[in-house]
């Protein structure tokens, strides 16, 4: 099974894909620099909360790794220096501060080379096996002859290996059971046209591209058989906010009858907020929408929804599967040490 | 209020807008033959059934016109070959044979040029007359500082003057009546990004361009008081055929408490058809939802949803609102004579 790499780190050597040109080329970027890692971060070349922390943290091994250091306050003061830099390419991208500062804190402890490029292959590690064991509890969902529609792109490309809400699909795909995939092409930025029908289909499943107002139909003719989304934050009662056009498909799957699952990470969970209400959702530029409208007419763009826990049938987590009482189930899982699966 | 005209028809002169170029320019076409005619309507640059139809009765006209016939016998069999090649320009398109044979029938009972220049002006004004009505019995719907949702294009550009689901609107616009409109850009063909947002901008009417994935995340926050489409077939039961998505629209509207208004000239009943099951829907090529995606993923493209009659409020045609059970309700106006606005 040939899933994409976002990140490929091989004898200290960082190669990025550069998500931009997809599906169009497949093109790795060699970061030799933190400039380039800045540069690739800014630009969205590699995009998805985990997979701008461990390109984060391998960049910073790469740009110490140019360095010469003659104390220990030495390395601990350039390393400081470059993490400003890197914290700055996307200020909002939570996993980019996260992962710079467990590279921060392992030298604090261990101030050398080999200590941080240990803490950059932990966070990658780390990344993967979360993604395996969502893959792992998942798959019992994936049953032979289904069909799974998914949104915008919760893959291999936003994370490491698996992805979250690819996971699933991929073990399945790798067990041999049958099973099709309808990919929303998710406007307005095309995540899905651009990035999971094109990961999807590079690994060998059965991907079919569809308009985002197409899911009503296949669901009234019985086509779908069950939803499978990712989320970027999942609140204590167990709202679920996701790119715009999510919100939709679960009341789809309500009227219709169609489960609605979604997948991530526990560190998608966030307690400390009541419910979705309570999300500020970020309102992207107009001209996204625009395309090919007229410059005059005014468009509104939230880039994200907020799905409310009664219309989640449950959450796939690295713990395990949460079903309501989300806010009950998810609390529980929270509360289990360490993963699963090692 | 400024109304963009598909079709401008002054002294025996025909001009139609280009609609392939739109929104960018406003471009009209000066039909001088037969040929520019057919050119015409096989390329899209006039469209919406209604519109094809008078287009094509004015353009039989303008032929005519330029051809010299010494007896009856030979300006029937002119008219008869000249719709003949029209005919075939869009073969599918019920509205063009229709208003070709009222054309034809005219000539026959009088068979001369101002014979046929008053069926197509006839037929013109009829579309008109019906649109008006639509937009008197629907603009009691669209109260003081509501917002409509509108899906695809059944404007002005689509008809004649003021459309079928924007003639209350155009109405409620005239006389004073605050409110807003958004519109669905409609994936993958665009048509209520470039022609729906157009038509209302340039009228005057305060309209915001979304995604079709939008709708259910402003219906949440209480931002969508009503939907209003139109409707390409209404089937015995009531069951509505429009453009895809708009099943989508229903099945939010049914969530959120939302009226679902479907509008459409009393043309549009099909009593010969039981129910939307019955009704083939188009599958067009998938390159038209591809666009940015790799090549080697495959697309599925429906052109049309059926609407279940259980999902619609109420269809407004030129007699009057059919609300539920709109099977009884369309049989009762259907057999009313005639229409109540001349």
């Amino acid at each position: 099974m040939n899933i994409p790499k976002t990140i490929i780190w091989e004898r200290d050597s960082l190669q990025l894909l550069d998500q931009r040109r997809l599906p169009g080329a497949v093109h790795y970027l060699q970061i030799s620099n933190l400039e380039q890692a800045i540069d690739a971060i800014r630009t969205l070349a590699v995009r998805g909360a985990p997979a701008i922390g461990i390109a984060a943290a391998y960049a910073l091994v790469v740009a110490m790794s140019r360095e010469e250091h003659t104390t220990a306050v030495s390395f601990q003061d350039r390393l400081a220096a470059l993490a400003e830099r890197l914290r700055c390419a996307r200020p909002t991208a939570v996993n980019l501060a996260w992962a710079i500062n467990r590279v921060q804190a392992r030298a604090a402890a261990d101030p050398c080379l080999g200590a941080i490029r240990d803490e950059a292959e932990a966070i990658h590690a780390e990344d993967r096996r979360i993604c395996r064991a969502i893959g792992a509890h998942g798959k019992r969902l994936i049953t032979p002859g289904c069909t799974v529609l998914t949104h915008c792109n919760a893959g291999a490309l936003a994370v490491s290996e698996l992805g979250t809400a690819t996971a699933p699909l991929y073990l399945s795909h790798a067990d041999g059971v049958p099973f099709r995939v309808f990919a929303d092409e998710t406007r307005p930025l095309l995540q899905g046209a651009r990035l999971t029908a094109w990961e999807l289909a590079e690994a060998g499943v059965d991907v079919t591209l569809i308009c985002d107002n197409m899911a009503a139909t296949f669901m009234a003719r019985n086509e779908i058989d069950l939803v499978l989304v990712g989320t970027d934050r999942v609140t204590a009662n167990g709202d679920v906010v996701n790119k715009i056009g999510t919100l939709n498909l679960a009341v789809l799957c309500h009227h219709y009858g169609v489960p609605f699952y979604v997948a991530c990470p526990s560190s998608t969970f966030d307690p400390d907020t009541a419910c979705g209400k309570d999300v500020p959702i970020e309102e992207r530029d107009p001209a996204e929408v625009l395309g090919t409208a007229a410059a005059r007419v005014p468009a509104r763009n939230p880039a994200f929804d907020v799905t409310p826990a009664d219309l989640v049938t449950a959450i796939i987590t690295e713990h395990g599967i949460a079903r309501p009482p989300l806010a009950d189930a998810l609390a529980d899982l929270m509360s289990k040490p360490g993963l699963p699966f090692n």
